[in-house]
């Protein structure tokens, strides 16, 4: 499918994570603020740039991004979470009736762009295969603050079979603007991570014989500073339900 | 010699380009506008960030940046210039006098970071076989604009043989966090460049037998953007003269 059809379908009510459809284009986590809060957030993603990667910001009230012209950010994602003062205050598929004047909507790389590449080069991917939403998990390195915003690094995991896991970061490393290389491989403890078995976000996924955890910068990272700095209001995807853009992973790619 | 010797000698009055100065380590463009507008500015680098990839931006009226903690933005570069609605009001080796509580400052990658590779693989560098600034123009390629900002592209321009223009592409882009690939090679006028001989910043360099102009981004772009733009305030690096940091070159290198 192409991502106009994806949108539709996610426009017209599916729900369901993103990983695996629309091969071959980028995927972008959503994050959208007051104006207010805008400037802060633009520079925490700046500094934090492994798990921020910013693809578009877009102008206050703006409702589409350069990302997928005919889009409607409001409408063509599967799934939204609503946040006021770093509560979560709902779940929807159309985040119309919140959207405000004032809201920024940043577009932040998500790992699940260079998804194709590795399995292009035959490296398994346990949640596609097992149809779940990828794991993640919030660590306990500290992301470098910007004015009111702070909090801790989410990664997403994926098990990948110990002798592809240094082509898994050569592959992913050439694309920096959807996270890059990973930020670690092998014991989930060294990230402070209890049981790979219980996720922050997404689903738990199982690991194959002679399998790797392998960790990489989240874009849900954004979610988990609106909980610790609890800004009045915020809009973002649901982990795992991104916004399927027109643009094509190639061109995130460094070769 | 040393980052910090270099800037020692910066510190102490010396005034020069910074092209072939600390080999092996980033330098970047500096900008710093008031508190009001460094959101515009940051929103202007994101939508461009070929030619304004931000390596650091500053709390606002700090003088050091974590690409080298112990230097003074205020004195460690070796020329500055001050603006004021968009008009070039001084040239100094020292900003101290003009820095302000609100300033916020940028530091912007720069392509001085990629010629140590350029060089190790062979390739010359004219403005630095010539003792030369490297000349830089403004284009005819509009960037994205970003609130109140809008502007020129500016490029830096290398004659390099032509044999060695693609190994040249491939060095340097591997490095986008200092412009990355170049953006043209061969005819000027395809950039609307007049006359190679009369750069709008920098110096003329002489061109080698079967050599081709090449074209990168230029960290100079955010200065035809307050040429453009006019912002009340503004101090900026002289076109090539440089923040000379403490941060390796390969930590840009994407492998």
């Amino acid at each position: 499918m192409s991502p106009a059809e994806v949108r539709a379908l996610f426009r017209g009510g599916t729900v369901a994570p993103t990983a695996g459809w629309a091969d071959g284009y980028t995927q972008a986590n959503l994050v959208a603020v007051p104006r207010d809060w805008a400037y802060d957030l633009l520079l925490f993603c700046q500094r934090n740039p492994k798990p921020c990667p910013v693809l578009d910001v877009t102008d206050p009230g703006w409702t589409t991004s350069v990302l997928a012209p005919d889009a409607d950010l409001r409408t063509d994602l599967p799934g939204y979470r609503v946040w006021r003062d770093g509560e979560l205050v709902e779940e929807t598929s159309d985040a119309t009736p919140w959207w405000r004047d004032d809201l920024v909507a940043f577009l932040i790389g998500c790992s699940f762009t260079f998804e194709a590449g590795l399995a292009k080069a035959g490296i398994p991917l346990r949640h596609i295969e097992q149809g779940r939403n990828v794991p993640m998990y919030v660590t306990n390195r500290a992301c470098r603050p910007a004015g009111r915003l702070h909090g801790p690094m989410v990664v997403s995991m994926r098990p990948i079979p110990e002798h592809l896991v240094r082509q898994a970061a050569g592959i992913s490393g050439r694309m920096p603007a959807v996270h890059g290389a990973p930020v670690h491989a092998g014991d989930p403890a060294e990230l402070d991570i209890g049981d790979l078995a219980s996720p922050d976000f997404g689903d738990p996924v199982v690991a194959g014989p002679g399998d790797v955890p392998v960790f990489w910068a989240c874009g849900v990272t954004p979610q988990a500073a609106l909980m610790a700095s609890r800004p009045p209001f915020a809009v973002t995807h649901a982990p795992g339900h991104m916004f399927v853009t027109d643009v094509r992973d190639t061109e995130y790619r460094i070769d």
